[in-house]
């Protein structure tokens, strides 16, 4: 008999996650840590060591099932597996969690465990300091214990989640694109679960007996995330049907997609639009589409200080009309002290 | 003292879209109905006779301060303003209902003002059915009267909702587009209001004492978009706070530019990608971002004789992996009883 179709599926979902990061990361292009067919034995010696692959786990549910798979699949690849827990020093007692965790990290027999404390700070609000803290953290973990990657829980149920608060800024395709399946560094994170709804990481935890822990912020309705899984989504699934949350994650997929070769577009483009002297020729930007027009101009914002957070669709819209609907108008003021103003059919955006 | 700040706002809003369809209309790109300046006196006799615009009025509170608007600003352009109400008879007394809007058309001065009863049927579900025996009615209306435009009341809550049942459908940024400010041959169908809250159609029908109807579709739970407008949308912006709307609506008219772009990269990189005998090159599509090459298949597919609305998303994944995954998988069937597969490096696409 085999495991639980929950249990089955986490570990699937791990195991091809793991193969890529074999993939990706041995020059040979082999798929486990032992000596390619053919090799002389005398060279098993020199063979890099093993690689190590960590979990990222807060003690809930997710993280927890994909602990547990990494423990289960990771050696049958010759793969080490360890696991980190961040203490965010939000709530009283998070340092006895972190131990706990790294207890149950150990029981599942990874090593190392690492626990680590980390001040978050108040930049971009509660959640994007605490993210950026823990992130920090986890780069800095995966440096000193040369980690080729490290795993996250996020869910199929996170992901739909992510591109409704992408959705609510209404900033554009690349907002809608959720998480990414790898990202960071050097392709350094990996989400395993991103096609895996939140239920069946928690049915893998109860019918392996894994205690799990529900952090009380994901309940908390101060956090807009929390209002969006118990009340928003809920709604809207009864309004729209329960295919909603894979529908969410389908279009994250695909806008990413779609994000990404219209960047890779606009970055051809611009160098066809700018005169010898570097500027760009509002003649050229109009002829382009307005979507790759459009990301042009941001580029050339950000490039000339404007910060990318707090540069809006309102702001490159009405950089646009300078090029689309030019009657005079004055010079465009945009954040961080850029200016964008045309000069003789020639379009200038600098830092004032 | 002006007009009310609604009445004010929906008056702007009509003036604009007159002012559009004048431009797109008036062979000599005049604003107006006039003659043009320095035209000679003999000529005027040859004019066309003045344009006109119909407004499509349900006597809901939406397109009745349409109606109210396009009565008082097409006169000062030199437009004739007419009004047409469809009776879809999916509820009794709906007849009676048509003879009473009409009514309220001719008291705005609106003329011509015409009703007609339209058969509704299953295809596509209720609300598509309905939709598509309306356009139809009012396509023919058009073309009887000679109208160069009709406006409909769609407001951008209509457009927030339409986003929200694309992105249920979790088939790509075009779902996501919503409607088109201008759609229809040649840009009949024009939505002045998209960019303008249900909330102020219906103050200004208010403080115009215009009588409106309140269609008890909108409230029935059977439809989806009556679930997503009293129950969805609200828990959606108590989750993610009030600019939900907007950004919905924002996000509809980026991914309509984003996805209009990527269609024209899809159509000019598919020439490219045959070879001499037309037969798609699997070497060559490999190449092209994945959002393009997609685009490219879908495309190949639907004039194959796929039918559009049947073939999703997870059809054309299949497709691409003979060309991103190919491992030697046998023939994918498609909708429409189309069969995809891959031979000697190219794609055949074709009826089977």
């Amino acid at each position: 008999m085999g495991p639980h179709p929950a249990v089955a599926a986490i570990r699937l979902a791990v195991r091809r996650v793991l193969h890529d990061i074999l993939n990706d990361h041995q020059p040979s292009g082999g798929h486990t840590g032992l000596p390619a067919p053919g090799a002389h034995p005398d060279r098993a010696a020199e063979r890099p060591p093993s690689p190590l692959v960590l979990v990222a786990c807060s003690g809930g549910a997710d993280s927890m099932a994909l602990a547990s798979a990494l423990a289960f699949e990771a050696p049958k690849l010759g793969i080490r597996a360890g696991g980190v827990t961040v203490d965010h020093g939000l709530q009283p007692g998070s340092d006895l969690r972190a131990d706990e965790v790294t207890l149950r990290l150990r029981e599942l027999g990874l090593d190392p465990v690492v626990s680590v404390a980390v001040t978050v700070g108040r930049e971009g609000g509660p959640e994007a300091a605490a993210r950026d803290a823990r992130y920090a953290a986890l780069d800095a973990i995966a440096e000193r214990h040369g980690a080729t990657a490290v795993l996250l829980g996020h869910t199929r149920d996170d992901q739909a989640e992510t591109v409704l608060l992408g959705l609510a800024r209404g900033s554009g395709i690349r907002s809608l694109s959720g998480m990414a399946a790898v990202s960071g560094a050097g392709g350094r994170y990996r989400r395993p679960f991103l096609h895996l709804d939140r239920q069946t990481a928690r049915r893998a935890c109860m019918v392996q007996s894994l205690p799990v822990w529900d952090d009380p912020h994901n309940a908390d309705p101060a956090y807009t995330r929390s209002r969006l899984r118990h009340e928003g989504l809920p709604a809207l699934e009864k309004a729209l049907g329960k295919g909603v949350v894979e529908a969410l994650a389908r279009t994250a997929q695909l806008s990413r997609d779609d994000a990404d070769a219209l960047d890779t577009w606009a970055s051809q483009a611009e160098a066809s639009v700018r005169d010898a002297t570097g500027l760009l020729e509002c003649a050229k930007l109009y002829a382009l589409p307005p979507a790759v027009r459009r990301r042009i101009l941001r580029r050339a914002a950000i490039r000339a200080g404007a910060p990318a957070g707090s540069l809006f669709a309102r702001h490159i819209e009405e950089v646009d009309r300078l090029i689309t609907g030019w009657r005079g108008q004055g010079a465009i003021n945009l954040p961080g002290k850029v200016v964008a103003q045309r000069q003789g059919g020639r379009l200038v955006i600098r830092q004032g």
